[in-house]
C-alpha cells in the first residue's frame, strides 16, 4: 500500500497553506478534509485577511482551494474516523494510518493535525431537541430562512456580532444575548451592533431553556428584559466560543494544554515523533487564533515536516 | 503636537497586517514607509501566498494597500532618519518621537518596527563602484536592462533562484554562482533552475572581483569554469541573502540576536516598554521568514499593543 511522505487532516487555512510549502518542497502529500466544513467556510464576512477588503467566507476558501489543486494535490473528502501510530521496520520509523467513513486507510510517515475548532455548546434544556428546528451554531449556513423573523444570538465574542449583523440583513429583530458586560468582540465591531436599530443587546443574561414543540417558539432567560423572563422568538444562534477539535488525536497520546489546544513548540512540532499540528487547534501564536496566525503555522510545520523527512 | 497611540514603522507585510487589526481595534495609528521598498515588492513572482497561485510583488503590495486605504489609515511615505525614547509624564509613560526625511516628527505611545531586512553585500573589488552599471540588488528593477546580454546571479537561496528565472526571460545567458553544493532554494525551484536551458549553475564558487570601467565587464572567480577564472559578462546580480534593518532602532536599545534580528517574545514584544517587532526583521516564527509569518508576526503584535494602550 501506498505510504505518503505526508497526509493534512483538515483543510482549513492552516492546512492548505501546509500543503502549498508542501508541494513547493515536494513532499509527497494528501489533505483529508472538508473545505467548507470549518469557521472560515462558515463566516459571513472576512475583513482582516490581508489584500481582501471584504469577502464571504465560502470565496475566500474557494480561492485557498484553487491554488492547492493548481499544485494538483489530491484534497480528500472524507470524514476521519480513526489515527493509528503503528511500528514500520522498514521505514526505520512509526507510521500513520488514518481510517475515514469511506472504510478506506490512508498511511503516511508524518501527519500534520489542522482539524481547527468546533462550536461550543450550551448545555441546556432544549437546545438537543430543537437543533435544525430553530437552533444552530452557523449563522451563514441558516440564517437566510429567518426571514422577518426574530431570532436571538447567544455570546459576545466577533463571532456573534457578525452572526448578529449578518442575521439583521434577514430577521425583523436580532436579541444579542451576552452573559457579561461589555461586549468582548473587536470595537468597530461593537460599534456597528449599536448602530444596528435591528439589533438589541441584553448584557448579564444566559438563556437557561429552549422551548417549542418541533419549532422553537422561546426562550427562557435568568434575568428580566422588559418586564419578561421569557422572549418568544424563531431562532436561537449559539455563538458561545469553541473548542479543539482533538477528540481524533487523543489515541496518539498526543500533549494539551488545560483547555484541549495542542501543545507546539516553535518548530510546529507535538509531543510525538512525526506528529505536527497547526492552526486554531494549537496553542500557538499566542492564542490568538485568525486566518493569518493559521497560515502562519502551517507554512512553518511544512518546513519543520520537510526537514524531519529529509534527515530521518 | 498630535501623539497617535500607535505608530508602525514599516509598509510591507507585518506593518500592512498590523495596521488592519489596529483599524479593528480602532486604534489611532500611521503608517511609515513605501510599500515599494520592501522585499515583496522587489520579488518578480509570489507563488506562495495563500489564494494567489502567481501574483506580482508590486501587485500583491498594491492590494495591500488598498485594504489599509479602506480603513483611511495615514500611509507616510517619508524615511525614518531617528527614533528617540523621551519621558512623558502627562501620559505617565515614554513617549517616541519619529524624525523623518522631511524634517518631521512623528509621537506615538507605543511603536511597531516591521523594517523587515536589506539585502546582504558582497564586499568585493568593484561592487560598490560598478553599483547601478552592471552590479544591482534587485533582478527585478533592473533585469529588463540585459535584453539579450549575459548576466550572472551570486547566490543559491529561492531568491537566488527566482532572480536567475526572471532574468533568463530577458538575458540571453545566466549564469547562477553559488559558494556551496546544493542549492539551498526549495525543490521546485531546483527544478525549474535545472530545466532552464539558459541557466546554467557553478557551485562552490565564489566571485572574487566585479571589472569593468563605467559598465561592468567581467567577473574574477575563485575556481575555474571552462578553463578560466573570468567570464566575460554584462550585469551582476548578488542575492547573498539579508540581514536586519535594525539599525534605525539601536538608540531604543532594543535586544537583537548574534545575527542582528530584534528578539521578540510570544505577544510580539521587545525588551523595551512599548516597542514591539513584526515580520522579517524578528526572530519570531522559527526563523521562517514569509509573507504568511510577517502577516501573523504583525496581527500578533497589533493585538498586544492593544491591550497594552488599554492597560496603561
Amino acid at each position: 500500500m501506498n505510504i505518503y511522505d505526508l497526509i493534512i487532516l483538515g483543510a482549513g487555512p492552516a492546512g492548505m497553506s501546509a500543503s502549498i510549502y508542501a508541494s513547493r518542497y515536494k513532499i509527497n502529500h494528501i489533505i483529508i478534509g472538508n473545505i467548507f466544513d470549518g469557521s472560515v467556510a462558515k463566516a459571513h464576512l472576512i475583513e482582516n485577511w490581508l489584500g481582501e477588503k471584504s469577502i464571504k467566507g465560502t470565496d475566500l476558501m474557494m480561492k485557498f482551494n484553487d491554488h492547492i489543486k493548481d499544485f494538483g494535490t489530491n484534497l480528500i473528502v472524507e470524514d476521519i474516523v480513526e489515527i493509528k501510530e503503528e511500528e514500520n521496520v522498514e521505514f526505520g520509523r512509526n507510521v500513520f494510518n488514518i481510517k475515514t467513513n469511506n472504510n478506506k486507510t490512508y498511511r503516511s510517515k508524518s501527519i500534520l493535525i489542522a482539524l481547527g475548532t468546533k462550536h461550543r455548546k450550551l448545555n441546556i434544556f432544549g437546545e438537543e431537541e430543537l437543533l435544525g428546528k430553530g437552533v444552530s451554531y452557523c449563522a451563514v449556513c441558516d440564517g437566510a430562512f429567518f426571514k422577518n423573523k426574530i431570532v436571538a444570538v447567544v455570546g459576545g465574542s466577533n463571532s456573534a456580532a457578525m452572526a448578529s449583523i449578518m442575521l439583521s440583513e434577514h430577521a425583523d429583530k436580532v436579541y444579542l444575548i451576552y452573559r457579561k458586560k461589555p461586549l468582548r468582540c473587536e470595537p468597530i465591531m461593537t460599534d456597528r451592533i449599536k448602530e444596528n436599530k435591528k439589533i438589541t443587546i441584553l448584557y448579564n443574561t444566559n438563556v437557561t431553556k429552549v422551548l417549542g414543540e418541533n419549532r422553537v417558539k422561546s426562550i427562557e432567560l435568568d434575568n428580566e428584559y422588559d418586564s419578561s423572563k421569557e422572549i418568544k422568538l424563531d431562532g436561537l444562534f449559539i455563538e458561545a466560543g469553541s473548542v479543539p477539535s482533538a477528540s481524533l488525536v487523543k489515541e496518539l497520546n498526543v500533549n494539551v494544554n488545560d483547555s484541549g489546544y495542542i501543545i507546539i513548540n516553535s518548530n510546529g512540532a507535538t509531543n510525538i515523533e512525526g506528529v505536527y499540528a497547526a492552526g486554531d487547534i494549537t496553542n500557538g501564536s499566542n492564542g490568538l487564533r485568525q486566518i493569518v496566525t493559521a497560515v502562519s503555522e502551517g507554512a512553518i510545520s511544512a518546513t519543520s515536516i520537510y526537514k524531519y523527512l529529509k534527515e530521518k
